[in-house]
């Protein structure tokens, strides 16, 4: 008997039938004796209903009311889905985030959360209640209404987890696992039995979706061991063989495993990005900052950052944005930050994408960037910008390879290989 | 410069372009330099789509995940209503039930308010903001979620008004005022400038739906004055026009119009009941709480009750209840009261209507139920039951004659002079 925290997407409850079936999956791990706390996130589609009902009233929707509004889709949800559990003879209770006490900071529709009453679900749970807890949503300390954010349910649950010291959380997806790459694009990619926090962090970084990069902090930070497994399934199917299900990202390497482990676990990419040169920039202190200084004021997201060894005193800075903060980015550089910082030009290329290798066995192991260069080499394909971390090399190419880099790649670390 | 609370109906906020015709309505009163309160429903068919996805579910939905999921209408338009208003550049902020804290007790779908925390509202009102109150809902003192039930955003508003000791409760819909009748049955139908509480409690008692009882009831309670007016006028009509239109409840009766004022001020009328009497029962103490007390403990409400005098120690007992309940209250008598208190017989018919005549000037006028039934007796109708109160006479008959009575009785009486 342990404590479990499952969470659901939006897919997994998107009808009726659907919700039938979680909980019919849920009465089961139920009746195989364990506790559950379960989070299911608003209806597919739900979320951008409200969103798009609240800016036919305001282009840029109030923040707080935004909140208010967003914020229904998961109480529904866990409404329906108590009631589909009570049909079926199971004892529950659902809680909204103010309820339960998910305590957030005031930054409405990307709060944070700081800490989650669990009284009321323990008690619940002590009294053999299963208790559904709506997952995106919080209050801050004024009693406002803040949600977390796109895939906030994710962090919702692991939080949940973590609060609770639950055994394991259950993240219910439309796929059934992480795999090297998406199967889409290479059909030979391979589900990952496991994955350590670490290689599913640059995963999520690198442009991974399975999991929300927040969700995946938090599993780390307070090391819950969470299970990304498919709502598709059977809902009979038992529980011995579901718990065994999906990809276990993991904390501790076990040392027989990391024998046997694969140099790289992954190849993710990302196509949302674009790339802004700025050159010729005075190679001294402070330049940098006079750069992205004022980005950031703009509340753009800058993602990978190269700046090479200066020549006569100059050099060049490159960074990748999101697509949508292009024509921003582009227009703040022109119109101030170049007349400030006299650089000779800014130039910019939004058909670029971003392909990574992310893998643990890539600390011990030499040349493994060196093995990714000439794979990519070998087929023709010029690599624009290179960024290193200790587990995952990231480098920007022209947008048309990207299927082929993945590909080549995918198969020159042997990903393919069981 | 007063303090004003403003109720709008589902149809008033029934899509984007209406809620922002309420937001310039709303705005315009603030424009006037008038305190305001406002107390949107849930868009129009919203709350009837949330109770069938809610069915879909649990055929007789739980009660206390109903609210949660319910609730929820109010508090999409909460939101819209007040970014509609800052779209105008009014301060206004948004709060739900349990935000303000409208504590109720914890009688789910059904919940009674028992108090209204004012802080938050007051401290905006003093900072200039305008409060946007979602209507229908609030907070047990478990934290639970709980509505009003049906056309409980009347009830929040005129208790909110109360509360705050609003100078009037202003209730927005999508007619423009109390009627001397139905003006749907009876063109020469008028409507009335004011009306008394007590009137307005028996129109509302007697069938009229312009007003929810229960709001009524708490506007009588502590002397809120409430208006009835409409929310399709322009509006940009200004605000000394809109202020003096509609009907306005009163408390004092003044002297001076009650010289002129009509004996009866409307006629109501009903067809959701059935009659039920129960035949031939012992004319003695308690057999009356014999046969209405299992319908009571069954949750049907009961209407009109007659018992006349008995004869040879035996006494009939005629009551209406709500088609709906029918059928489930014909079930329980036969079965379960007729063994036990030895009754001839039971019998029933759901093909009748109540119709009723409402007038303050009742009390100081001789001769109006005589007026009433010989109008009627003129006319052919024949009278099945008869049940007066101080300031309303209620004749119940055959459903068919129910059109026909209505008119006879708004001519004899007069109402269609003005």
């Amino acid at each position: 008997m342990a404590l479990i925290v499952q969470k659901y997407g939006g897919t997994s409850v998107g009808s009726v039938e659907r919700i039938k079936n979680v909980a019919r999956r849920v009465a089961k791990w139920k009746a195989a004796g364990h506790d559950l706390v379960v989070v299911p996130s608003a209806m597919a589609g739900e979320t951008n209903r409200l969103i798009a009902l609240a800016q036919s009233l305001q282009q840029h929707p109030d923040p707080r009311e935004l909140d208010v509004i967003a914020s229904t889709g998961e109480q529904v949800t866990i409404g329906l889905l108590t009631m589909a559990l009570l049909e079926l003879g199971v004892k529950a209770r659902s809680y909204t985030g103010w309820q339960v006490k998910v305590l957030t900071d005031s930054a409405f529709t990307k709060s944070r959360i700081i800490s989650i009453d669990q009284d009321k679900i323990r008690k619940d749970l002590k009294d053999g209640y299963l208790a559904v807890v709506a997952g995106f949503q919080g209050m801050d300390d004024q009693g406002n209404v803040t949600t977390l954010g796109r895939g906030g349910s994710d962090t919702s649950a692991v939080a949940l987890a973590a609060a609770l010291k639950a055994e394991e959380c259950h993240i219910y997806t439309d796929v059934d696992g992480v795999y090297t790459t998406d199967p889409r694009l290479v059909p030979e990619a391979r589900r990952l039995r496991t994955i350590t926090f670490e290689e599913m962090l640059e995963m999520a970084g690198a442009g991974s979706k399975v999991l929300q990069i927040r969700s995946v902090e938090f599993a780390g930070k307070y090391k819950v061991p969470t299970r990304v497994l498919s709502s598709l399934t059977d809902p009979a199917i038992p529980v011995a063989e579901e718990g065994q299900s999906g990809t276990l990202i993991t904390f501790e390497e076990d040392p027989n495993m990391a024998m046997e482990k694969a140099v790289i676990s992954g190849v993710a990419f990302n196509r949302d990005e674009a790339k802004i040169t700025v050159h010729d920039v005075p190679d001294r202190p402070g330049i940098a900052y006079a750069i992205l200084g004022p980005i950031a004021d703009a509340h753009i997201d800058v993602d990978v950052i190269v700046q090479n060894v200066g020549h006569d005193g100059m050099t060049d800075m490159t960074f990748t944005v999101h697509r949508n903060d292009y024509a921003k980015a582009m227009k703040l550089l022109k119109d101030q930050v170049k007349p400030h910082i006299k650089c000779r030009d800014v130039t910019g290329d939004e058909r670029i994408a971003k392909v990574s290798i992310v893998g643990m066995g890539m600390r011990s192991h030499a040349g493994i960037a060196a093995q990714m260069f000439r794979t990519l080499a070998e087929e023709g394909i010029n690599i624009q910008m290179i960024s290193t971390s200790e587990i995952k090399i990231t480098v920007v190419i022209e947008e048309k390879y990207t299927e082929l880099a993945v590909r080549v790649l995918h198969k020159a670390f042997e990903l393919d290989q069981a």
